[in-house]
């Protein structure tokens, strides 16, 4: 999506590590307007899906997702970090590593939002080892439902995650996928 | 707002220790539709305050506030839990207590997000006992950027965040206030 790179070119910001900045407008301050475009892309690109719920995970998918569903008139269900005392035992639950973080969570999802009859289209902000989208993936699976698309703002191309997941047959759609970034140079390339 | 309070009589379920579960609509699964029904309702509350950003905090306030900037046409921040190696240091930070999670955490929003000449609408789920409201007004006033409004989905009248707030000069704005739940009969009234 041209107008996504052209932000990343415009705002991102390339750190070391593999690390690319973009939380002036996508994970810190959002830009909610560029959200609104990004949606209305993934609604084109998945008008086929018959898609029933969106699903992210806290804490920056959300605020893509909530626009998202907005624009796809759905509800959204979000899979909490750890566990919070104001939800009952009965949930799907899944472990994840952070890199970012470098330590594991628990992922939860109560089974009274997920199920068998679920059609869903995960969304995120990034994609880059996958771990995250492994994890909710696999609470799908535990729920039965389908997994029919994952909307990715920024792939990390370099990093292995999308590429294992549409091994495994997952349609995956990244708005804008980075071939290589330098954190010398500043140099974003995208494939 | 007779809508959310309808939705709160027929979808929350009231729990022992003054607990009100509304993750089927609200934090959890997210009920988008009502959301911009809500972000109508402060758009017509707040039509004179003159407002150029919208702030929450992680996790739960972001799907609201990001259907709400949607609404305005405004960018949101959202404050973090505890420190991301992704953000630069150059940080505003709060300490909050969460009575949910029994612990302390420290809040951020980069000084880049914040400043001056910003007139900040704060949109979050619920007000009870105040502190992540105190720790966002805090970093609003560390900035020097004015607290034009605060829109809460549900306050617990009968705790003492939302009076304290008003009792500052603070313009707080809830949708539907609580004001005694019981956890045998399940019955809410409001205020």
């Amino acid at each position: 999506m041209e107008l996504l790179k052209k932000r990343i070119i415009e705002d991102g910001v390339v750190k070391p590590g593999k690390v690319l900045k973009v939380d002036s407008f996508l994970n810190h301050q959002m830009d909610v307007a560029l959200f609104q475009e990004m949606a209305r892309e993934w609604k084109r690109r998945f008008a086929d899906a018959d898609i029933n719920k969106i699903m992210t995970i806290e804490a920056s998918g959300i605020g893509i997702a909530a626009v998202v569903a907005a624009e796809f008139g759905l509800p959204v269900v979000f899979a909490k970090k750890a566990h919070s005392i104001n939800l009952d035992g009965s949930v799907y639950t899944s472990k994840i590593h952070s890199y970012t973080h470098q330590r594991d969570y628990d992922v939860i999802v109560s089974k009274k939002y997920i199920g068998k009859t679920d059609r869903v289209l995960i969304i995120d902000d990034f994609l880059a080892n996958g771990c995250a989208m492994d994890g909710l993936v696999e609470i799908c699976e535990q729920a039965g439902a389908e997994v029919v698309g994952i909307g990715i703002a920024i792939e990390k191309g370099f990093q292995q995650g999308g590429a294992e997941l549409r091994a495994r047959g997952l349609r995956v759609d990244s708005l804008a996928i980075i071939e290589s970034m330098d954190d010398q140079t500043g140099e974003i390339s995208f494939r």
